[in-house]
């Protein structure tokens, strides 16, 4: 047994088992505290984070012959991030990672277990590196930077060898199979007796292609699932969110490399700008799968230019609220101005639109009228982010240029303000790009809500009734996708019927959120993370169809008498 | 509990356990003995399936407003074979199969597995129809109609049930979610409560298209994958092969009305020589996935116009056969020459190229040289194939004109001839197309070899070495793809290497098979039909990635404290 897989296979054990009851667990601790990260961690991850400000990043085991080219950046929250990352020739990158899968694909599964279940750990040891190098590509504030840029995406990570362990064990490596093929002339049973042994093998190379909002947490999942099932990975950044993934991929070519494993099982490709560098890349043939979360545009090359390979992908979606009654207002209003404010409203998960029967609800305080929840809600929003160390801590900063113009020129329009955008003063960060929710009353018919607005932007809508908003909020889910759906109702009837409903279109649900959790956050082991039920992802991060695709088995049998 | 699930529970509980292990089991007998199918079966099968001859094919449950199209064709035995299919327009077969695809995708798994376990018992008890219908539409004789047609079908079924049911059960339906969540003023811990459930959801509709020579054998595992997971599905068959898929979704249509559920949940789908009814119904975007068996240029049509759904494919591929020695090489050359006679070499499995080292090779005879050897596997096909009731029995008939065009070509041409092609006469059908093996000789450079001649023509191929020809083997199965490859070595060195490296090029291999087993043939719950691994396939038949990616998880939560 691998030295690595004896030190972490209880852990693995215990993830097994929560991913069947979906229990609460987690493997690596959340709190970004001394406590557990040991003392100094913080001030270190720091002065990490500073030193490669400006430098060459250097791998510990090197991309041999990469050239080093200059990756142009700015902080969300207006610092000057650029670096110097390694770059490959397409030709290199891609016969190098045939290569090595070669070797890797060849190793018994406990070793490709082990190896990642150490990589999870020493990233888990980073994480104080990972929280700023999160949040200066992405703009996530410093507790989700850490959260989801470290511990929750390292349980993701964890989720997929769960899954993978269970695909793998799914079959026993060998049997003695016997058939009774007949009889003898003297009536004697003639049986065949052969010996037969079941190999997982991986498929070939998987590219995931990373976010620029959440590198690690969209991107872990794929990578992943992919090298522990014996598939070497190519990680390719977003353009604005290289240097988490490229941390990734530093730990792990060096985990490898102590391993005597060929590190190019895990190659940085850096594209800086050039898309024909990509494209050439995922259309080689020796790709065999493709992981990505980003836009419809690019979702759709996929689909259209890559031939039958397989897709993992998360694309945009329409998340919606749909409010029919409550008997908790006051909380209600405060759980969706947080989910609307939380990283600014730049989470795949966070809601866009919010479904109001026009003559308004009944909830524990009486009757609310249309304006009261609308107003309800951005009161509570206005409460949330008042102070701007709050605002700094929950909303962080805008991730790119076209999420700024997007906010601005909705600012400007001239649509109905319930609640008209602000820029929030962040002290440490001067040059931050912010914007705190803006919320706009529109009619059921207003075709700008059938789209995502990406960002801080929110529609409360007036429908004629709470059967016409589940109506439209289905629509919309089988139209446009959603990642996640909120129902706010406490008349059993209507509950069950949405609950059916939107069970029926394929989102996520979450039902009656008055604390503590958020619609927008997805917990490992537990939830599902997307349905692959509805446009917005084909499939979830992560179920055994996300996994168990990405190798084959090959049947070895020999005849023994 | 539903009565169809509690009658066949066991069933499935059982195949469960045996795609585990691996084990020898059947579910469906094998054998064509009125002991097991009762009194009079073999003559009613045959009476019914001459009543079905020049008639329409009436479904039970008919498909309201379809039109009967009379579908031209002769056996491959010689007998005129046509019949009038319902057909439907294609607008009125997606709509109805979205809609019924939206009852069968709310149902409990329990009901969608005993309404397919009922199906597959329906099935088997019709095997004595099945197999007249499978042999006078692909040309395969008795035995194997009746069984690859019939039991052995019904467990690749089964076996992708199984799957289902593991995939299914992976997940705990409910659980109470608890999380700390933070302190409140008096340090008391503050605990959010969820209810969650997890409801497993179909992602559409599926569309099998069958293939002309194993129409039920290959069509099962995608047809009863997609169903039990929550999928509606259209059956398109081959053109030349529509009965025993007819029949198929006859009983399926059956049951699913007696259970009071949409019949439309599948439907028949005939292009009658229409190739866009079947390519504008594979482009509607309600398609959600598709399975494939057939020929490489549809495959690639599939691969370049589906966009990314999700592709099931059985393309075709070069088996090879690569003899480096043998301690019994009578039983060898008769096992060789079975499987090139089998079905007159039609098998996706069936070996067509033969790597011998020029040199020659040692056996329990001692020295044998290449010619010897190539002679040895022709005399063993003469005596196999010399008596025509036993070539009745084992070849069958040529699939279609295309075969009989490609046999008669070769055995035309001016190559060097190990075995000449004869005709078989088969009394009960004077207008038969048969072919006897043809074995021809050639150089390892001969590009011929390199493409699959589907259809009973085999090359002996004369190489360097056993080295070379285990470098040959490997780089073709690469290349071009293989479903199965043969190897006869007792030299340990030499076998373990080239088992290792038949792995590494990922086909599915046999060794040293002498008797009772031939390489053409898969156990279902034992062998993993193709690997995934090389391009002849891009999945097994079947494992955990066949049958997972068909459905999704929704989930649920409410928050209850």
């Amino acid at each position: 047994m691998s030295a690595l897989y004896e030190k972490h296979k209880d852990t693995l054990l215990k993830a097994k088992q929560v991913i069947k009851t979906r229990e609460e667990w987690a493997a690596y601790p959340e709190m970004p505290s001394e406590r557990h990260y040991g003392e100094g961690a913080k001030q270190k991850g720091e002065d990490d984070f500073n030193a490669l400000l400006g430098n060459k990043f250097e791998l510990k085991v090197p991309m041999q012959d990469a050239d080093y080219v200059t990756c142009q950046s700015t902080s969300p929250f207006g610092i000057d991030t650029t670096m110097q990352f390694p770059k490959l020739d397409k030709k290199t990158l891609l016969d190098r990672s045939q290569q090595a899968q070669k070797q890797w694909r060849r190793l018994d599964a406990e070793t490709r277990f082990g190896v990642c279940l150490e990589v999870l750990e020493r990233l888990s040891k980073k994480s104080f590196l990972m929280v700023h190098s999160v949040m200066h590509t992405t703009g996530q504030p410093f507790m989700m930077s850490f959260q989801a840029g470290g511990p929750h995406a390292l349980e993701r990570g964890l989720e997929t060898l769960a899954y993978a362990a269970n695909a793998i064990e799914s079959t026993a490596p060998s049997v003695q199979w016997n058939k009774v093929t007949g009889k003898d002339k003297e009536g004697n049973l003639i049986t065949v007796a052969m010996d037969k042994h079941f190999i997982p093998r991986g498929k070939g190379i998987d590219v995931t292609i990373g976010c620029a909002t959440f590198p690690t947490w969209n991107g872990y999942p794929g990578i992943f699932a992919a090298l522990v099932t014996g598939n070497s990975v190519i990680v390719k950044p977003s353009d604005n969110a290289i240097l988490p993934l490229a941390i990734t991929v530093d730990v792990m070519r060096e985990v490898l490399q102590e391993e005597n494993i060929n590190p190019d099982v895990v190659q940085l490709a850096i594209s800086n700008g050039d898309n024909a560098y990509t494209q050439d890349i995922l259309k080689d043939k020796r790709i065999k799968m493709i992981d990505f979360t980003g836009s419809n545009a690019f979702g759709d090359w996929l689909k259209e230019n890559t031939n039958g390979v397989q897709l993992y992908l998360e694309q945009a979606g329409l998340n919606n609220i749909l409010i029919q009654s409550t008997d908790n207002f006051k909380a209600m209003t405060s759980n969706i101005a947080f989910s609307l404010s939380l990283y600014s409203s730049q989470m795949c998960t966070a809601p866009q639109n919010i479904y109001i029967p026009k003559n308004g609800i009944e909830t524990n305080d009486g009757h609310k009228s249309f304006d009261d929840v609308a107003q309800g809600i951005a009161t509570a929003v206005e409460k949330l982010l008042g102070d701007d160390r709050r605002a700094f801590a929950l909303m962080g900063a805008l991730n790119n240029e076209g999420v700024c113009k997007r906010v601005n020129d909705s600012a400007q329009s001239d649509k109905t303000f319930v609640l008209a955008m602000e820029k929030a003063n962040f002290e440490a960060f001067p040059n931050a790009n912010t914007a705190k929710p803006q919320i706009i009353k529109v009619d059921q018919n207003d075709a700008l809500i059938y789209e995502e607005q990406f960002g801080p932007i929110a529609y409360v809508i007036e429908t004629e009734d709470a059967d016409s908003a589940l109506t439209l909020v289905c629509d919309s889910i089988e139209e446009y996708g959603a990642m996640t759906t909120a129902l706010y109702s406490v008349e059993d009837d209507f509950k069950q019927k949405a609950i059916d409903d939107i069970a029926d279109a394929g989102s996520p649900l979450s039902v009656n959120l008055t604390g503590g959790v958020y619609v927008n956050q997805s917990s490992a082991y537990s939830d599902f993370h997307g349905s692959g039920l509805n446009p917005a992802a084909n499939v979830s991060l992560t179920d055994l169809g996300f996994v168990a695709p990405r190798f084959g088995w090959v049947t070895v049998r020999e005849q023994t008498n």
